[in-house]
């Protein structure tokens, strides 16, 4: 974040306040836990920050010239959600590393955006995890556009639609998708009516039965501001609304949106008003307005087929434009010592702690979890058999050759060592591969001076990375694999090598 | 915490439940922020974590074997404070490093309290802050006793008391005082009354009117359990109260405790209550039930002198028994295999945002901050004019001296080299010095291939220390110290010495 983000870390309190997020009209989202001082001062634990940080980043923009900047946090944060579920995928308090960018103009918001991106991209692959991003829908957050990254995994709860032809990844809710030929369905049609703003259309979303309408697609196909606030309202009471707001029906219009599977042979359902005028009615067709199936045609390719991925997310970034800017009322003298335009910003956030639970489940086994080296708790375990002198003395042996080789990244911390004086060896190493550590050195009496590593579980890395520098000096390291029944492999090693193989093995880890 | 104190690291959540600290009688705290979920469930925002730790631990602890524990983390805290203060100093959210031990007996329990309370002499030490540490009122706490950590600083809000004679320092609540002679105050006498907890007796403390009662070494100086929920009431009331619930004067009873400054000469008030036993009345004399004062005889060496020291208290840790186990039923299995006894616990909590607050507070000064060497943004800044190829080049020679030098520690992530472009040699002197970094490097073109380190402020450290060495090799070396008007010191030194003269001023910083 600090070297390639170019970001400067703050930490902002978990509290704020009330007028904040008003201004923001924000205050109403049930999603916030809402607390009052003894004084009766009204707050909420902060859901994401973007109302906080531009408060505080109002004190310190005052030129075009103190931009662009980017500011970013690792806090926790809170939502009040109806179904938290598996423990740290989706909890009620969770970790967020939160970013935003501020900036004069357009060209370097996105310029903003795009480093952020980039740099989010970097983190995700130095996890070393498999990892998309995929343009997604705005929600709560709002702003000009935004782009998810998520883990592909089957257990995870979304799903997003990827084109092997064009290589498009995007959430259900910006897929679209087209069938192999339009108006091929002949079965029963579903309707779901709407209202513009001003409620003097009537708009009749027409689909197929047997499938999903997708709210944001269906919204895109035309060029009208609709009423949200209708949008989980049964058809009756829409109707009862345009009627009571439309009595004169010379001004009230009718938009039919025909999904493009449909034709005209279709099983209409019944259209309810009797009185409107021919005049005043309009239609949309030849638009995809459903959820995209598996094998649909790319929308955006218009050639390849679709393919469902289920995934979690783990990360959101957005082009905010002048959304929490100009509620908050941030400007700025510009180049021409005018103060009339609002900052420009974006926000990027990684789940931090739903990432620990959708890694721990990409990579856990019945033996325990399988950590990327990167973020395990220790990188290389010791194992040795009874406290006594002479293994004392081995392990020591070991662990200096570790620390003090200059070809070793510093693995101070990264060597577990210390167990429990109770466990035995057995007890040990299976104690390590319980907890994800990614190599197990195994220094047995029977052995030495050679070692054992032994290694179970997911290749985070390039899978078997290591084969292609073993091959060509396997021999002159005395250097040998094998691999058991369970799946684990055991690299034997003697102790003389011992750190240059541990520097090949863990870049596969 | 982890290789000194042998703790293990946790991160709770900020959020607790209602019913955790209905258990303990807490929820009723004033300063608790409480919130509730859209189900209408209750929660408090943790102030400490005694009952979300006991709670948690609950799971853990099944026998004996499974204790001594120690546990800690470091989250923010929530306290609704009726007066927040300076900042950082006293936030109603602030980060606390909190550790809490578990044991199966007293003595573990002592054990872990004083193996705590050794580590954190040992992260104060570390520190090289000014700190005492002093006997302490458990207040709302609780537990058997406790001991409280401060900076001592004029701009504190709390005053210890300190014996130079036998070295005690307490807080104004436990500290005992005596005058030179007792019996000498002949002014008007002040009286508070109270009750025992059953109501059955008045107790009238007497004492000096221009001295503040103690009520902790007003309780402490009787063997009677004071009912004190009348603490805060005027004595009218409390007198009404006793004469509700002792309408026979056969089993009312009264004792006086009488202040060891007073004689039977001093003013006393006039006694409201007419009808008494004689035999029912006591006395208490030759205790001291008031604030200490400066020059009074210490309390517990009845030999020195006491010394009033204004202070900052930035640590708390306390010896709790069962206060927490028993209302949260935290038993265990002992070795005579029966499952009867209370765990018993320690607490133990180091305000670390407040600390920040403080050490700010002590370090400060008109040219900005100087914080020490261990937590300062960085160690050593390298200021150098403006950016071309020369300058550049003698960044990375001073740089990489530094950074490859096997007998410095890791500076890695401890250099300031990279400055805002615009700013002029003079401007990021002043920059490094605002921010408080303890040694700003200097590589001006006309004294190379010598540098000057530059220092200012408070030495943390042994003052001077660095002279000792100083004065045996300076000429071999080639160093020359010397002190501005303004306080700042310059040592001048040839670059190729500059690694061993920094390492050796580094230790008073």
């Amino acid at each position: 974040m600090d070297s390639d983000g170019g970001a400067i870390e703050v930490s902002l309190s978990a509290i704020s306040s009330k007028a904040l997020w008003q201004a923001t009209d924000r205050w109403n989202n049930s999603e916030l836990f809402k607390l009052k001082d003894s004084k009766g001062k009204q707050y909420c634990l902060t859901a994401t920050c973007e109302e906080d940080i531009t408060d505080l980043m109002k004190n310190y923009i005052a030129s075009y010239k103190d931009m662009p900047i980017t500011i970013y946090q690792m806090t926790r944060k809170y939502r009040d959600e109806i179904r938290p579920r598996g423990g740290i995928l989706r909890g009620r308090e969770f970790l967020m590393k939160d970013a935003y960018s501020f900036a004069s103009n357009e060209e370097d918001a996105f310029a903003s955006f795009q480093k952020l991106d980039d740099t989010y991209n970097k983190i995700f692959k130095d996890l070393k995890i498999p990892f998309v991003s995929a343009w997604a829908d705005s929600g709560d957050i709002g702003g000009e556009f935004s782009k998810e990254f998520h883990l592909i995994h089957e257990s995870g709860e979304d799903t997003l639609m990827s084109c092997k032809h064009c290589g498009d990844i995007s959430t259900l809710d910006m897929s679209q998708s087209y069938p192999e030929k339009d108006g091929q369905y002949s079965g029963d049609v579903d309707c779901k009516y709407a209202l513009t703003k001003d409620h003097s259309t009537l708009i009749c979303f027409y689909y197929p039965k047997d499938r999903q309408l997708n709210w944001n697609l269906a919204l895109n196909a035309m060029d009208k501001d609709i009423d949200l606030t209708l949008r989980n309202k049964p058809n009756d009471h829409v109707l009862q609304v345009y009627e009571k707001d439309n009595e004169d029906i010379m001004f009230s219009k009718i938009l039919r949106v025909m999904d493009c599977r449909l034709n005209s042979k279709s099983n209409f359902p019944d259209f309810p008003l009797k009185k409107y005028l021919k005049n005043n009615f309009g239609q949309i067709s030849d638009v995809s307005i459903v959820d995209a199936q598996e094998n649909e045609i790319c929308g955006k390719c218009e050639e390849g087929r679709l393919e469902p991925l289920k995934s979690i997310e783990v990360g959101h970034i957005f082009l905010l434009g002048n959304k929490y800017s100009k509620p908050l009322n941030v400007k700025f003298v510009d180049k021409e010592n005018k103060n009339e335009t609002f900052v420009h910003m974006g926000c990027y956030g990684i789940g931090v702690s739903r990432l620990v639970g959708a890694i721990a489940e990409l990579g856990r086994d019945s033996n325990g979890f399988r950590w990327p080296a990167i973020m395990a708790p220790y990188k290389v375990s010791i194992c040795t058999g009874p406290n006594n002198p002479e293994n004392s003395q081995r392990l020591q042996d070991v662990k200096s050759k570790l620390l003090n080789d200059p070809t070793m990244q510093n693995l101070q911390n990264d060597i577990l060592d210390q167990f429990n004086e109770k466990l035995g060896i057995g007890a040990r190493i299976k104690l390590s591969h319980a907890m994800g550590i990614p190599l197990c050195v195994i220094v047995g009496s029977k052995s030495w001076p050679n070692v054992e590593i032994e290694i179970r579980g997911i290749r985070w890395g390039e899978k078997d990375l290591w084969r292609k520098q073993f091959e060509k000096r396997c021999s002159e390291l005395q250097w040998k694999c094998t691999k058991n029944e369970h799946g684990i492999e055991k690299h034997t090693v003697p102790i003389q090598h011992l750190v240059e193989v541990i520097g090949v093995l863990l870049k596969d880890m």
